[in-house]
């Protein structure tokens, strides 16, 4: 590199960002750059890309919002035992706290989204102190498992609150760090006039969750029931606030209080969630639960040679065909996640702006996902054409339809707004838009026949399961293809003579081609 | 969003790839739209950026690489054991067999992101391909482990080296699936005319390995000392290569083989190595090590209602108490790795390629960093002022240590090539290439320092090492004005009249502002 590319690689530092904020902030970033004067500029070196920080981020709440899982799969469960009895012994305790967990998390994982995406830019200070957050989010978790497992002690409570409120006081401290140097700010709010009320307006946002939470901890000395009802509110306030504002909205037509161009912290169903984000952190649950299976077997199925050379005569193989189901169990899981992987990146691939609507059906399909292995390496420690085993499968069936609805229930939500949210190429009514579809499908129409099947032919119900497993990859690698013939079919039934779809069917292609001929022309 | 924007959409997507590989790519992007013809792109809507892909399967291996640890850290120790002893039993199986997984995984990884240099853009097929690859690579750790705790059995062997075949099988695929529909390749391939010489140049450079393997099993029915010698020469084959490569080029200042365009799969040690992915991986090695200790917590430490009730007579504080160390542990660990973290994300943001050595380095690094949350477990297990104790904290430092200094070892490779590898701003002589260095060198110092104070003082080493512990973040909060102080009082004490270094600082001064004058003029 020469010495006159100095410019090159600021400029690159500042598309990268603007990159980050889809289309809209391309037009706004020459106004960016002019807005900032040489002076304010000067000395700010230290300023770096927020990118990296935030990957880490939702690396560390991906983790943390899936741990609680563990606690439920590595609970042993005794062949001769019912399922049904142990299911709804884990139901009442350990899957309730992994839901709420999750939920708690992904609360505030949205509102670090939320924050970051007014503060665009960061410095030392600003990662630190988002490393002391991150390491409260993390500890968030355990200390609801103790309010959970003694519901009637305080110290819970006042864990869970105190982990709260000093999050609260570190984003309020990182909040107003930043309005005191404006370069760190959104472009949108570094060029408007409203500063203070910008300010103003998100400490009181965020500042709200500690305060109840405060409030809760003192209720808790006096009559501890009120303080879950405060907890309750503080984790469901922005999804109660904003159905209510909705449906205001939508009842009477009222256009919001808030400025015309406060984008961020409205907690409207359409506020803009970073798409990259929720991708980064789904990226980050998929992988966690694809390979929760394969960390218990390296840590647990590893035969100790003492044993194998005392019960199985020296044989290995013999040794480890005791592990044959658990095997199976995660590359059965592994694949089924996987694919959901798949479907997931071929969705989002699609969609060119997430709402908060959007992310929380994406928060409902992850945290099924969380709960497959667990249904996976059920399905294998029960006896051969058990009830249990029957059990465990549909149940198995039951979270994959489950994971799949929701993801089928984004591409609706992403529909209804189609204009704004999708690409055009796979608006509604093109081939792209079907084949999308079938995708989405997929898994829930399998899951659900899966179910049924195993309901009819109970006997056969772990075969059933397996090929199903085996055939839904070879399944999605010729889905194009089973598309065409699917849709050629459908039109030989119920118009074998009309001319009039094929047409249709050209005139689409010509639609989908638009944006490569518009590129070349 | 309008309906004339198609073009602006595809434009974003392909200019989203090209930012992946750095300012190289933007000069050649016209060219690349330019060499396509618009027969070739019609009908390839199917074909995706590999951007999420590749950071799914950098979150699957740098889980992957970091699972052999918790073998090592589930090792139940007694505290009337000497530390020594257990810590040479670890040694000698469990951390070797760690460090070896850590490495296989990232030559796999390397190999991954050599692929995924040549081709860049994907579809389907070759997403659900690489999802199949994935999980094989997930299944290694597991095969070795098996291999290296029956060193004696052909088995482990068998089904190491099948997985590497495999694996291997699945990459050729991929190679002929890509270049059988040219537009998926990196554009400078693509506009090649040695096309057929890159295909069969990079098959036989993936297939080398595979086939490697294919006679060390075919060995290990006759002669399985020899199978070891040969996966030795496999994974270690890169390294010894290029290393001989590299020793003749310099010695002999031999011109490379190898045409002049062909910057992938060539084993220099300055052979690029995606810069977003190695962050990418990092994120993902350090977000899981940060949160290894929080997972046994939630799972163990979360006592028994019934046991708080008939042992602690209904006290959870009394209960936690016992759990106090543990939860100091994870405190600790999470802040220091955090902050390693936080030197890595300041080092590569400066850093504008890396290379096959840098990267090597930094697998080195965090390698280390997953052996620190075992490491700061084991400080708190034993009794106070105990020798084993002492040599936990000891071993704690060393580890920190190590981890710092490789990092500090990229720094200055990075230094050694900086025209090519380092932003402007940072290279020698200015004063954030002083900061840097500070950065780098904070926490290899305090390491040291520690261990030599804990050496002298052993009977005070907790508290040391919980000072170190306090003061560590809060030394990188104001690192900036102490470099400051540092450098005022260094000159104060070699020139105290001199008038030339203040000049000289300026000088720096008016260096360091270069980018922004730039950018605004």
């Amino acid at each position: 590199m020469g010495e006159n590319d100095d410019s090159d690689i600021i400029e690159h530092h500042v598309e990268e960002e603007m990159e980050k904020k889809g289309t809209r902030s391309h037009a706004a970033s020459s106004s960016f750059l002019g807005s900032v004067s040489p002076s304010d500029r000067e000395g700010h070196s230290s300023t770096q890309s927020s990118h990296r920080l935030l990957a880490y981020s939702d690396a560390l709440i991906s983790i943390i919002a899936t741990v609680m899982i563990l606690p439920v799969a590595h609970t042993k469960m005794e062949d001769n035992e019912e399922l049904r009895e142990s299911v709804q012994l884990l139901l009442t305790t350990k899957i309730a706290v992994y839901l709420m967990t999750f939920l708690i998390v992904t609360v505030a994982w949205a509102a670090h989204i939320r924050l970051f995406q007014v503060i665009v830019r960061i410095d030392d200070c600003l990662a630190l102190l988002n490393l002391a957050c991150m390491m409260l989010i993390t500890f968030l978790p355990y200390t609801f498992s103790l309010m959970a497992t003694f519901p009637e002690k305080i110290l819970g409570i006042l864990l869970f609150c105190g982990c709260v409120m000093v999050i609260g006081v570190i984003q309020s401290v990182i909040v107003l760090y930043a309005f005191s140097r404006p370069f760190l700010l959104n472009e949108q709010i570094q060029i408007s006039e409203n500063q203070i009320y910008y300010k103003h307006h998100i400490l009181k946002v965020i500042m709200r969750v500690p305060l109840m939470c405060f409030f809760a901890s003192i209720f808790s000395f006096i009559f501890f029931e009120l303080s879950y009802v405060l907890l309750a509110i503080v984790i469901f306030l922005p999804y109660i606030s904003q159905c209510l504002k909705w449906c205001r909205s939508k009842a009477i037509g009222q256009v919001d209080e808030t400025p015309d161009s406060m984008l961020f912290y409205t907690y409207l169903p359409n506020e803009p969630l970073s798409k990259e984000r929720v991708e980064a952190f789904s990226d980050g649950v998929y992988a966690i639960v694809a390979t929760l299976l394969i960390l218990d077997i390296c840590e647990d199925n590893v035969p100790d040679p003492t044993v194998v050379k005392e019960q199985f005569g020296g044989s290995l193989v013999a040794a480890l065909q005791a592990y044959g189901p658990e095997y199976l169990a995660y590359f059965g899981s592994f694949a089924t996640v996987g694919l959901l992987w798949f479907v997931h990146h071929s969705l989002f691939l699609h969609v060119t702006k997430t709402t908060r609507f959007m992310g929380l059906l994406n928060t409902f399909s992850l945290a099924f996902v969380g709960g497959l292995p667990l249904a996976y390496q059920l399905t294998h420690e029960f006896p051969r054409n058990s009830r249990n085993e029957l059990e465990a499968i549909q149940i198995s069936c039951v979270i994959i339809f489950f994971a799949g609805i929701f993801q089928l229930t984004i591409w609706v939500v992403a529909l209804y707004n189609e204009q704004e949210t999708l690409h055009p190429y796979v608006r509604y009514g093109g081939r792209e838009h079907v084949f999308m579809l079938a995708k989405l499908a997929l898994y829930p129409c399998v899951a659900l026949g899966t179910f049924f099947l195993t309901c009819i032919l109970s006997k056969f119900s772990a075969s059933i399961f397996h090929l199903m497993e085996i055939t839904v990859p070879f399944a999605f690698l010729v889905l194009r293809l089973l598309v065409r013939v699917g849709l050629a079919l459908l039109r030989q039934i119920f118009c074998p003579d009309r001319p009039d779809p094929r047409t249709v069917v050209e005139e689409e292609d010509d639609e989908t081609r638009v944006p490569f001929n518009a590129l070349v022309t």
